[in-house]
């Protein structure tokens, strides 16, 4: 697990905190919020809110006695103990790419399939630096609709031995995706007090939840599963072209979503998100790893962190159908700033293509290498009498170098960041070596990646208890 | 000129400055510099300095004295006066690349040329994000070696109107310099209070100052130009494989240098240098954009700020030979830094490729792109009771959108940062244009703005006396 001890960057001021404050506060209290579900309408009219229709105006300070009720960090288990990882705090935690319907490996572009999934899923296990698959790593298209949360859920509990996603497209699936966590992790009851899955709820911005993603919601709260409350925010679109506008609804949203969780399951642990970037104006695609995106994340970090709240964001994203240039420096446009605000649930670590649309192989790769890079950058530096080297510098002196210094010999295996993609070959070598760009690396290294893979340990018992709920369930599923 | 107002990124505490000013001191005093010039060392001498050979031995104090000497900001004239710059404080100035001995368009790789040097001149003049072209964007191989110099300079002078550098190979070269800026600003003896060239002076690391280069630095210094002292740190080769360590070396090379250009001149304008990246140790290859990279820069800003003094580092490095996905990543992770440390005079900006071993126009192009989207992203933020858009929710609504409204309506061409060479076309429509990758498209990008150059007016008389000079100095040089 990573974490992240050095200082966040910071870009608001109190003043520009209290502005924020009152926008939405304003928001909740006099446009309102809307929540599709009619229970959860119930709930919030007893607890004393104004609801009409499906409108829900807020008194703004129980919100925030609601917000406060949240615990700021908490584990979420593994199968294999050594992968639990803590969400909050300077912990950072790094999942894969979700939902993209598209894989594309080389210049083999189509549709998600389960053995994509699979792979995608290996190559989080295979990366030490990924603690999670996620949980739709690609939707995968040839299985059957109704029942495909079954076929993901197996893969990512049997594949890899790190904790996973649960699934929300129906309250019936959440409910499949703890029977199932129930029988890997000793029970359904033992979830409660050992939650094992974050669940992914977005709201349908602007200012709206609907009762697809509340149904699931109360179905993990329920089960004192982690929720991750993510206003969905594409400026121009879902909010105003304004970036402080839309800090402010992403503030009323993800507040009115976690008063919501609180009250149905008072101290469910949750995670305020952020997905923030904006349209292109003049065709109205969504464009990532822009300037805007990553000021939304230093602030949003910011505001997270005023609140007590663990913070989701970043990943690496990118407009650029292919893994070029552009989606390179897309990606590292906004992981940097990820590290940099300390995000503590990194969603789309890796994989992510065209906007969200494809799962891509090879910047899978280019992807790992980012994340590892930062890894080391964002690591503490000791600065102390003895890494000054004096020594070092008496034996080598004015004009020598360092090359053969005992100093460096005693080192040099681990001194610098040793990557996995990049090349420093020079030209002729490099030429030798096959004239690859990284992005042709990149597909190498993937398919290594899973050559090397091994399907971590599991109790045959287990194993054949998941596989004989996947079976009942399809046939009760009509799939 | 861009303006960074936003934070610095700080990662040294208090006590790690501490141990950092404990170090160079050591170095200076107990292992001392070398000076490989005669008249450096007579200086030094009369100024209390212990000589012995070519090796001095400082008084810390004495160095601290003589760098409080140097000015924190301070203007460079351009030849139009709307491109002069102001370096040191917050503001950011960028230049190309400088010095490689190849260049790239598409496929071709080969030796530099004057042509090459001319296109990227123009480039620089091309776009209002690049504040000058450097010194030697490209080594012209095709143009006789003893005076190249006269045809860059030239080239320099008449092909932008931006400020540029002066040629640091030999003291005449220098000479030639400021005769030749003579020229153009009215007489040799306006630069005096109007400094109007930086030079590059590198430090042959470690703790070795060049005869060559001291030569030109004092050429410079007499007539008051600004000069640009950088260690050159590739830490396992020219500084022990300890970032700590390298970062005293890096202070005790520059600041004795900047000691003997203050002694040459008292007041005389500097920039402290840094240059500092790491060897890949399993094959000595320099290697660009690495976290040591990145955490050198970060930790290089905050010492150049304690000290008062103007900070040079930064650029879009890279050791890929192609305008790939590396090239890409590696460039963003050092430019971010660079904002985020507030660098003052960025050298490298654009164009860097392949270990600074070739100018490459497609990389010209991802790195122009680049740096537009990190001066969007460190402009600042406006956070008032205003820019909350109130109005367009009122407007809008739950679950509506922003397309439409009036806020977005009298804000759509403005509100979001608009890209030179990122693609946010859908696969269909990107496949509709030519289906090129970002380094095709950056290729097209810079035929095209080499179409669209035109050459800034020049006084014809000035450039008559220009090109005399350049005539008779070839003639006496033996070209």
């Amino acid at each position: 697990m990573f974490v992240n001890t050095s200082p966040r960057y910071e870009i608001l001021s109190e003043d520009a905190l209290e502005v924020l404050d009152k926008g939405w506060k304003r928001l909740v209290s006099e446009i309102g919020i809307e929540f599709m579900s009619p229970w959860a309408l119930e709930m919030l009219a007893a607890a004393g809110q104004k609801v009409e229709g499906d409108n829900v105006k807020f008194d703004p300070e129980w919100i925030l006695e609601q917000v406060a009720k949240a615990p700021s960090e908490y584990q979420v288990h593994a199968r294999d103990p050594k992968n639990t990882v803590t969400i909050g705090g300077k912990n950072m935690v790094f999942s894969g790419v979700y939902g993209p319907p598209f894989a594309m490996r080389g210049k083999e572009r189509g549709n998600g399939t389960m053995e994509h999934f699979r792979n995608f899923t290996k190559l989080c296990q295979v990366f030490p630096e990924m603690d999670s698959a996620g949980g739709v790593i690609v939707e995968p298209d040839d299985a059957a609709m109704d029942s495909r949360h079954l076929d993901m859920t197996l893969a990512l509990q049997t594949l890899t031995d790190k904790i996973y996603m649960g699934n929300v497209v129906r309250g019936e699936n959440a409910e499949d995706c703890l029977n199932m966590a129930g029988i890997v992790f000793g029970g359904r009851e033992v979830l409660e007090t050992k939650p094992v899955m974050i669940s992914l709820v977005n709201c349908n911005s602007p200012l709206r939840w609907d009762d697809r993603m509340l149904d699931s919601m109360k179905v993990y709260c329920e089960a004192n599963q982690p929720v991750l409350l993510t206003p969905f925010l594409l400026m121009g679109a879902m909010s105003p072209v304004s970036i402080p506008a839309t800090l402010a609804q992403q503030m009323a949203e993800a507040f009115a979503g976690i008063a919501l969780v609180q009250l149905i399951r008072p101290g469910c642990p949750v995670i305020f998100g952020s997905f923030l970037s904006n349209i292109n104006m003049q065709s109205g695609s969504p464009c990532f790893g822009t300037p805007e995106a990553a000021i939304g994340l230093f602030a949003s970090g910011q505001i997270a962190r005023k609140y007590n709240l663990p913070f989701r964001s970043g990943g690496g994203f990118t407009s650029s159908t292919m893994p070029d240039a552009q989606s390179a420096y897309e990606a590292m446009m906004t992981m940097m700033p990820t590290f940099l605000s300390g995000v503590n649930w990194v969603m789309h670590t890796a994989g992510w293509l065209e906007g969200g649309l494809v799962s891509s192989y090879e910047k899978f790769i280019i992807d790992i290498e980012i994340l590892r890079m930062l890894q080391e950058t964002f690591k503490p530096l000791e600065i102390t009498e003895e890494s000054l080297a004096f020594g070092a510098h008496e034996e080598v002196g004015a004009g020598g170098h360092f090359l053969g210094a005992a100093h460096t010999m005693e080192r040099f295996r681990t001194c610098f960041y040793r990557p996995l993609l990049s090349s420093s070959d020079n030209y002729e070598r490099w030429m030798r070596n096959g004239g690859h760009d990284a992005a042709e690396r990149a597909g190498i290294i993937a398919a290594q990646k899973l050559e090397e893979y091994e399907e971590p340990a599991m109790d045959p018992a287990i194993r054949e208890e998941l596989e004989a709920y996947v079976v009942r369930r399809r046939k009760e599923l009509g799939d």
